[in-house]
């Protein structure tokens, strides 16, 4: 299966699924699924990726072992990121009023497959 | 009831608390309650409140609704954090192997306590 499967599979299987990109800490996508495009997707992944970069310098330091997932919850979306390397994470990006729980879920089922298309 | 009252509610009555401190963003402490002792609080509290002024100012340049609330999954913590008002926000130190549903519940289900307890 593709990496574009299963990040569909992702999003078109949770209620309020915006995207689902797999990204490089220097905010350059390797592949995406985008369900609606009414959200600057662009510019919300690169502020992503610049305050993942910062959270992991900041768990670097606090020594408190690997970061593994980053959630924000604003007043309109829930964005939960899932590290998958050194160099790569995937963000899920939902609607607030979605099902967050099934989201978070899924990402962190399709972790070990997204995992492996990328070896 | 307390400020104190109301964060040992929190940490208190779930598996793996450490700690509930409810900050301002310059990474003061306004009150907490400590379960253990065993890690550097401090450090933590003071990286994660310069964390999260990062990621209010991002959530503002994306327009996506206020900040609400940052989860951060480590090999060995998770930390939530809620927002309070426009200067303080509330954060819940956990070990990764405790109960971190019924602690993200019960720091929103006590934000309205704290929030009035502020006033």
């Amino acid at each position: 299966m593709s990496l574009k499967d299963t990040l569909s599979e992702i999003v078109d299987n949770v209620e309020g699924g915006i995207a689902a990109i797999i990204m490089a800490y220097d905010g350059i996508s390797v592949d995406e699924v985008v369900a609606r495009t009414d959200f600057d997707l662009q510019l919300l992944t690169v502020e992503y990726a610049s305050l993942l970069k910062d959270i992991k310098r900041a768990v670097e330091i606090l020594t408190v072992g690997d970061m593994e997932e980053v959630s924000i919850t604003t007043g309109q979306l829930y964005v939960n990121i899932r590290v998958l390397s050194d160099d790569l994470f995937v963000v899920l990006v939902m609607l607030k009023d979605g099902n967050l729980g099934k989201g978070r879920y899924l990402l962190r089922l399709k972790c070990f497959d997204l995992t492996q298309e990328l070896c």
